[in-house]
């Protein structure tokens, strides 16, 4: 079946055609190219390319090279001292124009050829061969393949070079340049004749992308800091003259160069590539300009494109007045409850938590200023650093208050950097579980001290049983331990009766699909399982697994069938305590992951 | 207690102290302006300000205007004809250069003074008094109050305005200003003489962070798209000379004014303005620019900081054969399922769906080229015009190959735009239900038409039970009709038995924690409801509305408790059917909001 990514390109080159220009007039190697040649090529930044044309036609790299080289002058060298030879000014002029300070004599920018042939001059190397040797290697490292230089080229430019000539002997004359300027331009106009073809520019621009990491190889290129820098620098400086209309126009970074190329950089997301001889009076490719705008458009590439701006990253904030756990509290603790639920507040957030949505947060819990705090980031894929400082600084300041802040994070979204410690705040797989929490802290707190439920004589199967029954299961239940980490029950088996937890935890898992483990629920004393079992089919889908050490009563299934078959008025009431055991796990799990309309 | 934004901005401003610089010299009440007065404010797309310093002290907002009158020139002419008047290149130049194109006169860019002067003639109205007039009352929406000229700076600035008259006399004779001169200059220096604090400057800010809607008073002052013009034109011309340093160290749209304002805008999150008089010798003020790029640095402002760069939108990727529904197939259905169900697939996504997101999945599906596509939108927040134009374009591509895609999408992240139609896919809310449809087609395809479940005969209380309990049971149920969109049951009441689903469709609802209405499930033929109530002390705590028309059979709780008391033995049956159904609720629910290691 095809692919809609690469329907979609072969259709806007289709839909895009002959955008007018001219082929490059005064070198003339260049001025020799077909104009009709055309390649458009996308690379994402796990490295696949999409290639619409001739992706593997060659070319000379020229001007595309800038960046490049500009990186390595950055890598070698540091951005400082990069700094005092070439500026990040845009020149708004031409490439070809010499700006440079009139008081330094320090080049506008990188972009243009006088920041260029510096930048050349700064790649680390004892003479021009082996600056040109490490910049060959270096390109080939971002193509993920070894480049060569096309001679042709580099012995139609070197005759031609006039105005390169006069800029580098003027960066001599000014002391940006040190040593034989001859050397530097020769390096410099090597640099423009590598050959690539638009499939190698696609995956170089995605290898910026991809903050510096080549996609297909793997290979950390470019320090992540230096990558931004560039990146600015190409968004200001990178279409010649033309910087401006591209960025309102366009609004990615890219560089262009006279051989009929552009290099576009989505950060995060892909490089692209377009091949297309004709040139604008800017000196950029007309049909490159033309499809990278509609690219621009269509897929929303844009840098100042907000499309969350309307989203809240505060879901919803209520009390725990509305929003009650399942478990059903007795007598004073309940009037506890009614009386002081509100101090208790649950912040439900989701997507990405940028700067804005943390200060959206804070600003609903100081205005609260609530005794107990849920942050419930169930619905959060990630938390940006300023954000989960924004959140730990606001449980700091709500500690100061004597009150407390606690996270449901079934996804570990947001780690604790005091996890381990006294200081470390609980941390729930799911809401309810960390309701109950505040509830229990709740009354604790408002009535003085309680007694903690009973395990065995609160649970349904023998609080909501009497006589006959009751004494059958007390008399059938025995005693088993199972040290933390061993599996109590393992999957595929029969069901197995009911375990009713005395004391400590276990996990309900099952195999996720696609690979990993995934927890149904985790039990605490009080709580039973093995039931699940009689929902399937009477199997034990389930692998349960002791998190602590475990202390259990078993009411084993065979237990169970005996007092079943034996005296029906005694096995009934049982029964039906299991089947609202049941629905009450039901009702929680349901609640758990219901839909909000 | 503290809000910990607040706290932060205040312990910069203290970190920061001092950054050198000078007062602005060459405007006299400029130059009498107090040094060591400082300002910062902070506001949020949703109106709140942070404020540090004398966040209320006036000053005039000289070249912070630049992009305001701009927007206001492109809102009454549109981009082409302010275009054929200014252009949006940087000049590379001092704010007060000349700065016009040679050979059409035009003005690089509205930053400049040579382009402000030519904006301000571009505002619509008949008199330099008019379109200050519209000019002033623009700037007040945006600051979402009434501004005022102040006199004094206006005369002080009048009287010295050498160069601006220069400026506007020659861009007179270049035919880029018609009309009076003096008339646009005037109105120029009144505009830059507007009375200013820096709290109505963040909220400039912020409404242009917001999409050109100001965020107290929800007026949509700018348009959209004209806002991503005049971002992109403060990105690349915003900071005077020092445009290129500005976007590689601090890299957001921004605007200083030589009385020691800068706004910066963090698109979709935040407006901020800082006041400082000290320049430095760009003609930025000193401190703002030091505070700017700390907040840049600690908030992850820069537009090329690739935060999300590593995370996959594919979160996993499986066929059926790891993950079955939790229906149990019987003989050649359950042959058939072993044979074919790699043939169905599951495409977990996450997060916000960008392009390079959606290009993922596509490449993952064509290289898999399924019978049945699940894409399981549970854990996605955003998808962006493109991916979901991609994610069509995919359907229809395995609608070429007479396969299908379907979704699971609790939230409504993809409406399918054929929804209502006979070409609309199945959309699900949970991924069981949408592995059992698929498994059901699978079946279907695969071994030919087979017969629908009975709604009655396959129900756990009449599949599970027989002889004497079996006909208890179907002699009590009685039939019930309910309409469309009418309440089934009411949340409040007792337990009201068991309703047997036989046609239609009904939704258990609760009110949402927080407000709005939360659905816990969706239920079809050969499901029943009602017996949630049991798990929770016999109250029915959801309501149960009909989707559809709906046919039901009811065992009521009445006949349920009278069947119970007369004959533990019939009644025994019934409750372990119960029960066991229970359960198999319970298990579908777990696995739905199980968690993931």
């Amino acid at each position: 079946m095809r692919n809609p990514v690469q329907e979609y390109l072969e259709q806007i080159v289709a839909q895009g055609g002959d955008a007018g220009g001219e082929v490059a007039p005064y070198i003339p190697e260049l001025a020799a190219a077909d104009p009709d040649r055309f390649a458009l090529c996308l690379a994402t930044v796990d490295g696949q390319v999409y290639e619409v044309g001739e992706s593997e036609h060659r070319y000379s790299i020229q001007s595309m090279s800038k960046p490049f080289t500009y990186a390595l002058g950055l890598h070698d060298q540091g951005i400082e001292a990069v700094a005092r030879k070439v500026d990040v000014e845009p020149s708004g002029e031409a490439f070809n124009e010499i700006s440079v300070s009139p008081d330094t004599g320090r080049p506008k920018n990188p972009m243009i050829n006088a920041g260029a042939i510096t930048a050349s001059s700064l790649v680390a190397g004892d003479s021009g061969d082996e600056r040109f040797a490490r910049a060959l290697e270096w390109y080939s490292r971002f193509a993920g393949r070894e480049l060569e230089l096309d001679p042709s080229i580099y012995t139609s430019e070197l005759e031609t070079a006039h105005r390169n000539r006069a800029i580098a002997h003027m960066l001599r004359e000014f002391g940006i340049l040190d040593g034989d300027p001859e050397e530097v331009l020769d390096q410099y106009i090597r640099q423009c004749s590598v050959a690539v073809d638009t499939r190698d520019l696609a995956l170089m621009a995605a290898t910026l992308a991809n903050g510096g990491v080549q996609p297909r190889t793997g290979e950390q290129v470019l320090e992540p800091a230096l990558v931004e820098h560039v990146l600015s620098v190409m968004t200001t400086c990178g279409m010649y003259d033309a910087a401006g209309d591209w960025v309102t126009a366009v609004g990615i970074p890219a560089k262009s160069g006279v051989s009929g190329g552009i290099i576009g950089v989505l950060p995060g997301q892909v490089g692209i590539a377009v091949f297309s001889p004709r040139l604008d009076p800017h000196g950029n490719s007309a049909r490159g300009v033309a499809l990278l705008e509609r690219m621009s458009t269509d897929m929303e590439l844009h840098l100042m494109h907000v499309s969350r701006g309307s989203r809240s990253a505060l879901r919803s904030s209520y009390s725990l007045e509305t929003a009650r756990s399942t478990t059903r509290w007795q007598g004073a603790d309940q009037e506890v409850l009614e009386r002081v639920s509100d101090r208790a507040r649950v912040y439900e957030m989701q997507g990405d938590i940028l700067f804005a949505g943390a200060e959206s947060v804070a600003r609903q819990v100081v205005q609260d200023a609530p005794e107990l705090a849920i942050f419930d980031l169930t619905h959060v894929n990630e938390i940006a650093q300023v954000s989960r400082l924004t959140l730990l600084s606001l449980r700091d300041r709500l500690r100061e208050q004597g009150a407390e802040a606690i996270a449901v994070d079934p996804d570990g979204v947001f780690p604790d950097p005091r996890a381990g410690t006294d200081e470390a705040s609980p941390i729930f797989t799911d809401l309810t579980s960390a309701i109950e929490w505040c509830e229990r802290m709740l009354i604790r707190t408002h009535c003085g001290p309680r007694p903690e439920p009973d395990p065995v004589e609160d649970h349904p199967l023998v609080r909501d049983l009497e006589g006959a029954s009751l004494e059958a299961v007390r008399s059938a239940m025995t005693r088993r331990s199972v040290p933390a980490g061993e599996v109590v029950l393992e999957a595929g088996g029969d069901f197995a009766g009911i375990h009713l937890i005395v004391s400590g935890r276990a996990v309900a898992q099952d195999d996720a699909p696609g690979g990993g483990t995934m927890t149904l629920v985790t039990m605490g004393p009080g709580t039973s399982f093995g039931e699940l079992a009689l929902g399937t089919d009477g199997v034990q889908e389930t692998r349960v697994v002791a998190v602590d050490d475990l202390e259990l009563l078993v009411l084993s299934a065979a237990d169970l069938q005996r007092i079943t078959e034996e005296d029906p008025a005694v096995a009934l009431p049982i029964w039906r305590a299991i089947a609202e055991d049941g629905y009450r796990v039901a009702d929680r799990a349901l609640r758990r992951s219901a839909v909000r309309a």
